[in-house]
């Protein structure tokens, strides 16, 4: 730590970190964003040599209260399963980070914070990020937290390209890291999928060509749209003949469009529960990320040069085999280029029913894989337990 | 003929036929419309025993322009690839109907007609419909046009669904039925789509309570993120990836919303060009009928039951591998359903990356099939070739 000569300048527990006046967060696209703020959560604390720090990078929608109720929904952390007393990430053994990414809507920098140029909300002068953005910037708060090495770094399907970006730009700082339900980069049909979302929110005339918070106003519709076309892919088809198949909410049809069937009630009521929590632009902002995350290509579009410095992390890549968003083929490229990369990569597909969202449900032989690959990275970095 | 007592009132080519002031059409709501308007198209003409008539019934957004230039859009007919001289369906030696759906845009009593008791357009007040309502207008079409028996109904996507609600209604009017890339009711899957769609278009202010033809507007916007939403699933994912990738509408990124992916510019193109030719409150109306579509329901929920009375019908169901939308699990369900009834079903899972729309594209072995089968028929049939 002595090399980045800083202070621990982040409180521990969470709250909102401000990145110093003099050092502005350079972009990819070239933009740069001063004042920078990072709101995070912390559970558990560094131990004496620092090598117990675990990141944990959420995906699109998700936020840092990976273990805490959620502020706004009062629903418990989004991934008690995994991290938690007792679980494969522990506070009691870890020191556990999870951020809100830049661009994001809880508060850190995002489309909806004011630009202090204007004094109004940045909206779409807010600039564009990828996610080598949203990791340089997790970097920086690491720092400020007095981390320097991770345990492990962890996440699911934007998580998990965080955390090969990770891998591809701080591999000195990884001893580990864990790919779940991802890709290396978008493909047609998942830029497809976003850019539905986008045109429904742009579609709504109260997104007010991106103004809408100046204005006081919010494309609800729009956004609750996006939602449902994107919640759809989410889930196998499986897993939705299986929940809802054709059953009715009532008995009998409406002969009207009313939501006659259940999956249009739990789609609708998918797409108005998430408008109270999430920010149209930052929807735009963080698809757009994704979309144009392609970890190969400033490799000179050889992905396995992406990891060619990561050869000392251990890497974890779990896929699951009814997810079509981002299907096992997708893990297995990764896997094939840390192969010849010449890292370690331990590999494992997941039977599941439930879809890309899986990763956020109860899978015990996803638990189980992760417990044992935690247990092992302990053991090799020389935490008892 | 002679029991129908009816007179051929619908003249030869093409045209709209109204239903006669006396004879409403009883929908399975229990609505009736009087004066119902069904727009067709005719190609060639009909033997001299009555025995060479071919329905063909059209999708979702298609037309009774099945072999014909489409007089919005200028293009050629949808299904020229089966249907015209030295076709499998071939006008030289068939009579060949197709009629555009009612609830349609395309000149068939649908929302956007003049409800006749308030000289405004139907919009919302329209009566639901279904699938069997839809092939009760085409029956009565047919006795119109003089037909009694039909050689063959044949039709893909909801096309395919009518095929099998004509072989569960009206079996004795059928020699042989052709079923291609359908299904024998909506999955929660189908309905969550559908629903997708109809929300845009809702959420579009434009829409106006279903009231925007009265008022001037149309929801354009809305209808066209409807379009995009559902093309993506028309599409298999490797024919979106072997035709657009990730490659880009211009050299190097944009750094904001623009369509920087081939794919985002083809799929913004689609919305646009289809609002041109497209009415939005057809769209819920067609989709609407699609999700009510469950033709074992009435059957006791037993599929084979609703094919009982189609013993002597010839069936010949084609799917194909890459089709998400209808996969070849909805044929298979189909064909075990007709041999449960004692039907004769032919069966053939096409090999094709070319998802759902593969129906409507190049697609030889399709075509093969299909010629095979209507030689087989018209043997039987005793019709010379």
């Amino acid at each position: 730590m002595a090399d980045l000569d800083l202070d621990v300048s982040a409180p521990l527990g969470g709250g909102v970190w401000r990145f110093p006046a003099d050092r502005p967060l350079v972009l990819d696209s070239g933009a740069k964003i001063s004042g920078l703020e990072v709101a995070y959560q912390t559970y558990g604390s560094l131990n004496e040599n620092g090598t117990n720090a675990i990141l944990i990078c959420h995906a699109l929608t998700g936020d840092q209260y990976v273990a805490s109720t959620h502020p706004t929904t009062g629903k418990p952390g989004w991934w008690t399963r995994l991290v938690g007393p007792g679980k494969p990430i522990d506070p009691a053994r870890h020191f556990v980070i999870c951020s809100n990414v830049i661009g994001g809507c809880m508060g850190s920098t995002g489309p909806a914070s004011i630009d202090p140029a204007t004094g109004e909300p940045w909206g779409l002068s807010f600039p564009i990020l990828t996610i080598a953005d949203m990791v340089r910037a997790q970097a920086m708060l690491i720092d400020a937290l007095g981390v320097d090495t991770l345990l492990a770094v962890v996440g699911g399907s934007m998580g998990g390209m965080q955390v090969q970006q990770w891998a591809a730009d701080y591999p000195q700082r990884l001893f580990s890291a864990v790919i779940v339900a991802s890709a290396s980069r978008h493909s047609a049909q998942n830029i497809a999928f976003h850019e539905v979302g986008r045109q429904a929110i742009m579609a709504d005339p109260e997104w007010r060509g991106g103004a809408y918070a100046a204005q006081g106003a919010r494309p609800e519709k729009g956004l609750a749209v996006a939602r449902m076309a994107a919640h759809i892919t989410y889930l196998s088809e499986p897993a939705l003949q299986r929940k809802f198949g054709r059953e009715l909410q009532r008995d009998g049809l409406s002969w009207g469009f009313d939501a006659d069937f259940q999956v249009e009630s739990y789609l609708r009521h998918q797409g108005a529960s998430f408008v109270d929590r999430f920010d149209a632009n930052s929807y735009l902002y963080i698809t757009r990320a994704m979309d144009y995350f392609d970890l190969a290509a400033p490799h000179g579009g050889v992905l396995a040069n992406a990891f060619k410095a990561a050869r000392d992390v251990r890497f974890c890549v779990l896929s699951f085999t009814s997810d079509w968003l981002y299907p096992t083929s997708e893990s297995r490229h990764i896997v094939r280029a840390l192969t010849a990369a010449g890292c370690r990569a331990a590999f494992a597909e997941i039977d599941s029913d439930k879809g890309h969202d899986a990763f956020l449900l109860d899978e015990p032989v996803m638990d189980a894989a992760l417990t044992g690959f935690m247990a092992s990275v302990e053991r090799e970095r020389g935490i008892g337990r």
